[in-house]
């Protein structure tokens, strides 16, 4: 197919466009000031709340699928410009919602739509009123409605993890804190936030295949989860990423990294998306190894590692 | 017209629909619970979320004109209860959308959409690209996409004051406590939170008035403010309801009464909707003196007096 990515030097955006080329789709992908080494996928640099310039790059395409991707993501810092949250992932999504009619639209919207959701009506299914609690989660909700009247494909992402997260998740900053003690560039004290929350984990690679998959097969004006069906704490998982890197270090609570409502579960039910024909191929180790390394990689300077400087 | 108002049992529905049948229309309304007391009004029981029902009364009323004022409405209160404002105000009115599909909808939004402005960019346009800053002003620039889409007018209101207003509001809440304080029901101390922040006053009749040349004349598919194009400080206007009253009171600053974001000016171009005709007949002073008449008819007991009790 000829794809569309919206925000393709993004942590998912940019293995997904690897993925797809490698399927043998043809791929074009927007960016946003920092152009991505990709090769074999046409790059734009569009901002999403330039129409017209994100017309004319639809008309040069003209893509089958868009997946768009692009957006600003991060729950914490959402609270703090609820404007530019606003501007980008509602206004800037109408845009690409007008600019793309015509082809198979897909959207990344997150699981933090779900906001509070009781223990014992977990995993969470699709058919669940959502009951945003930020900012952040406003802004996802707002857009789905209207990529959902359009007939578009939404997809609700758990926590995505592996190599290329932006440093500003909780997990890759723990990594590059672990680096920098390995490297002598901090003291042994590692800086965490909220660590009682609990999260579905899903890496990355197989996060790309569910979006080819919904790509080619989702059905549209519906919603699917992506995630892995289990839940780690943070606690737990930072345990682990600790263990794998061998570093001894203390552990200490920074009121700044604390957020100002932090849902206590998300785990999905990914049946929906089972059913189309979904698997994982890798696991929570998998993807704190792949972390881990590229994080290790990227501080010692080794070339062509991806980051998503977005946040 | 046949006119259907959703949340006729609030402060501006129920004064715009006795508005509207004494100007001859025929009025149908809806409500939550507290039914109002409205003589010539078809008034229905109506939850905004239940689609079914919302959809067998557009269908019973076959309104040419919908004037939709329900939602929930209290900035403050938005940030603890994201999630209702979320479904309310954005599902609700996707609901509202597409059952009045065929006949002229008018939504109530607010300024608050436009969050901060500098000094110098105000009077405050309604080509402005919006920047809510509340979980509030949220839910309503992600209803105004909607909205628009869909060919309707939004009302952009800035600070309808007058009679029957809510007492969870701040004008409202000092003119009871003033009450309070003349009946030596409180000590004579206010207890006040901002009262930097500048605002542009409309009395509700002049408002009610707009909503009605909206109703008729405006254009489908755009934004019309309703303000006074005048803005005095919080500090001012409580200065002059304080005389009104004729009440002696020390006033004291209440943290419990700080928002977590306040907008510091507020300020109306009104031109769009004057072009039409709009004028005002009222100023500060009579919707002041409006205001404190009925808290103190309320709190004597005077029967028939209306306030609205959504917040």
């Amino acid at each position: 197919m000829r794809v569309l990515i919206t925000g393709v030097s993004g942590f998912v955006g940019f293995r997904l466009a690897k993925f797809l080329v490698s399927q043998g789709h043809q791929v074009a992908g927007t960016f946003l000031r920092d152009r991505p080494l990709l090769d074999d996928v046409e790059l734009f640099d569009v901002d999403l709340l330039d129409v017209n310039l994100l017309v004319e790059t639809v008309c040069r395409v003209e893509p089958e699928a868009v997946v768009h991707l692009a957006g600003l993501s991060h729950v914490g810092e959402s609270w703090s410009r609820p404007a530019d949250y606003f501007r980008v992932n509602v206004l800037g999504s109408e845009n690409l919602v007008r600019a793309a009619s015509g082809a198979r639209l897909l959207v990344a919207s997150s699981a933090e739509v779900y906001g509070f959701v009781p223990e014992d009506e977990q995993p969470i299914s699709e058919a669940r009123i959502v009951a945003p609690q930020s900012p952040y989660s406003l802004t996802k909700a707002a857009m789905e409605r209207m990529v959902l009247a359009a007939g578009g494909l939404v997809v609700r992402s758990f926590n995505i993890l592996g190599p290329g997260q932006a440093q500003s998740f909780a997990l890759p900053a723990f990594a590059r804190q672990l680096v920098a003690i390995t490297r002598n560039e901090q003291q042994a004290v590692l800086k965490v936030g909220n660590l009682t929350a609990r999260r579905d984990f899903v890496h990355v690679d197989d996060a790309v295949g569910g979006f080819e998959l919904l790509m080619r097969e989702g059905e549209p004006g519906s919603c699917y989860n992506l995630g892995s069906g289990t839940a780690f704490s943070i606690q737990e998982t930072l345990g682990h990423l600790i263990r794998l890197s061998g570093v001894v270090t203390e552990i200490e609570e920074d009121p700044a990294r604390f957020r100002p409502v932090d849902v206590p579960l998300l785990l999905a039910d990914n049946g929906r998306l089972a059913a189309l024909g979904w698997t994982m191929e890798k696991d929570l180790n998998d993807a704190l190894q792949d972390l881990w390394q590229s994080t290790v990689a990227l501080a010692a300077g080794v070339p062509g590692i991806h980051i998503s400087t977005s946040v």
